[in-house]
């Protein structure tokens, strides 16, 4: 079998329309065990270890992780820079070509409608690396609707990432000894089978590690398998983002943690907020009467106790104190943390309840109500 | 337990951003079995029956579907029937309020951007029910872009389709007499526990009847409850979107049989293209220019033989005459039609090859290469 595509795994129904990656047909082989799908993909979420086995494993070796999901929106052209800036109240203004820039975009209500990482490619060519909404529309829309020069397309790029301590040792053995010199959140390029590719010292976790954006999808098992043989002599494994590591480490998920209906305030990213600058973007006068009224609401972190909580698919209820105290929250991402002994989630917590140490109730999907206190981010 | 999202489907894993509907509990106590993702919610797939099963099942009595995935881009203000004009080439001087159009949605390339039904509900106020692609952004970028006085949101509605040829039985039960009277491809309102509600008569397959649209997510158990109720003694069933019916009917699915790299002319949508009227609507030049040269390919059918198809999760390459001939399109959804006893399947195929009757070889995913002829749609 050709991993060609016929192979329906169980409770997710494939279609062309939830679309496979470059390296779809590697993770089946490994025996990869659940998928999500995100930006029209498949994600892998699960492959034969436990998430708290891979999560340690993650933490002290290395691995690879197909996360082509991770879509490019390329905008390119004479208004391009002004495109960009128009999408994000990040001011980039000093952005230099090279550099990975991790930047909310926001509507005119100042709404979130993704947080990206921005690649600038050059003055007038930059990618959107993207989570989990259909930026392309958003940005060819405004594009079209305000007369601009600019191209906004999808390019056949795939991000696959390297995580992990061993990380940079794989890379080097593949792409040569420079790669060492990547500092984070920045990019430098590499040949792979005689095609330039984007490498980025980057990824979901805090682990450490790079993510390779592959240009030209046929080269995806050959790239896989290059990464696969460097990492062979360090234990490398398949994997996915971990959501014990990206829990404990504070890193948001669009769709989770936020949507819509949430402003950047309200996300724990106000220091990529430049108000009081030149710089002309979407939602600035709602953004600025935000701040001034002080927004109401705010990621946190929950530690809260009882055995490991199942998993989280709808926001379970934070209460005030007591089981009968008022609802002041949520929790929208929750695991038992091995390392920490304890469960953790990542919730939004209304203002007078948001200090660290305050105690409350997590009405877990089980119907339990489990003690818990407010804790700051990243978990320690 | 209460179904509260904390059960992962094996294969699928759900988080808060898989958003649940406001019938995902009732089709969990019918056994669910799968699920797709369409705009960032769970659509049910699979029930205990199989497609099959369900397929003759549906032919001649009556299913209950979770169709919430058809979120509501709902447009309104002064300026809304200029915007919604302004997304699709169908003219639109001439619809009536409570009138559904299906409307394609072209950028200015006059590529595929949706295929949604449009609801009229006023004069400046629009549903549009759409397909897996994010149209508010698309819709709300337009607006800012070109300054528009308008509203684009996602309101709390979440349609519930009652389909099949006892459908009508069912609804008048529960809505009373007046339903019969809604016309198809017309919506008229009724009250459910006291809320307005829109009802149209519309659906995902050829078998005739009815979508609830429904307003306030909370009153999703007792809707589902009161439909089955009535239903109970017409035989009905949990269901979904029957891929060999909709295959047969010759409906097409956006992801799946076109993408953005496909303009209406190519997915036979042409009569949905009124090129020469005063409307003024993004790809207007484009879909001009392309009617002038010719389109280059076209959505046809395909019977092909041997046994019963896997299903098709990646596009089949569709080859002219016999296995070695050039490819001149691609299968992107297959299925065996018990009633034709054939396979048939849905596809693009290039304008040498489209007319009936065209022998060509299709490649199954399952490795096997297939004798197959060129249909009309839908088969009949």
């Amino acid at each position: 079998m050709s991993g060609g595509g016929g192979e329906a795994v169980s409770g997710l129904n494939m279609s062309r329309r939830i679309r496979r990656t470059p390296f779809t047909s590697k993770v089946e082989a490994h025996g990869v065990r659940g998928f999500s799908v995100v930006n029209h993909m498949l994600l892998p979420k699960a492959f034969q270890a436990s998430v708290e086995d891979d999560y340690w494993h993650l933490r002290e070796h290395v691995q690879l992780w197909d996360v082509s999901c991770q879509r490019q929106v390329e905008i390119a052209g004479p208004d391009a820079e002004r495109l960009v800036q128009w999408m994000t109240p990040r001011d980039l203004s000093g952005a230099e070509q090279g550099q990975c820039l991790y930047v909310p975009l926001v509507d005119d209500k100042g709404g979130m409608i993704n947080d990206p990482v921005l690649l600038k490619l050059a003055g007038d060519h930059f990618w959107l690396s993207i989570a989990d909404s259909d930026v392309l529309l958003w940005a060819r829309g405004l594009a079209l609707g305000a007369g601009l020069n600019v191209s906004v397309e999808e390019p056949d790029v795939s991000p696959l990432a390297i995580q992990g301590p061993k990380a940079e040792l794989v890379m080097a053995a593949v792409f040569g000894e420079r790669v060492r010199d990547v500092k984070f959140f920045g990019f430098a390029h590499a040949k792979f089978c005689g095609e330039r590719q984007v490498i980025a010292r980057s990824g979901y976790s805090r682990q450490g590690g790079f993510e390779v954006y592959l240009n030209d999808a046929q080269l995806g098992p050959a790239l896989w398998d290059a990464l696969w043989q460097a990492g062979e002599p360090h234990g490398i494994r398949p994997g996915c983002p971990n959501l014990i590591e990206r829990i404990e480490g504070g890193l948001l998920s669009y769709g989770n943690e936020m949507t819509r209906d949430n402003n950047p305030f309200e996300c724990g990213l106000e220091k990529f907020c430049d108000l009081d600058g030149p710089a002309d973007f979407l939602g600035k006068t709602a953004l600025c009467r935000i701040r001034d009224k002080g927004h109401a609401r705010e990621i946190r972190g929950i530690v809260f106790g009882g055995e490991a909580c199942p998993p989280c698919g709808t926001p379970w209820p934070v209460m005030a104190g007591g089981s009968d105290g008022e609802q002041i929250g949520q929790i929208t991402s929750a695991a038992y943390s091995p390392r920490l002994s304890q469960n953790i989630g990542l919730s939004m917590i209304e203002r007078p309840h948001w200090q660290a140490g305050q105690k409350v109730t997590v009405h877990c999907a089980d119907g339990t109500a489990r003690p818990g206190v407010v804790s700051d981010l990243p978990f320690s």
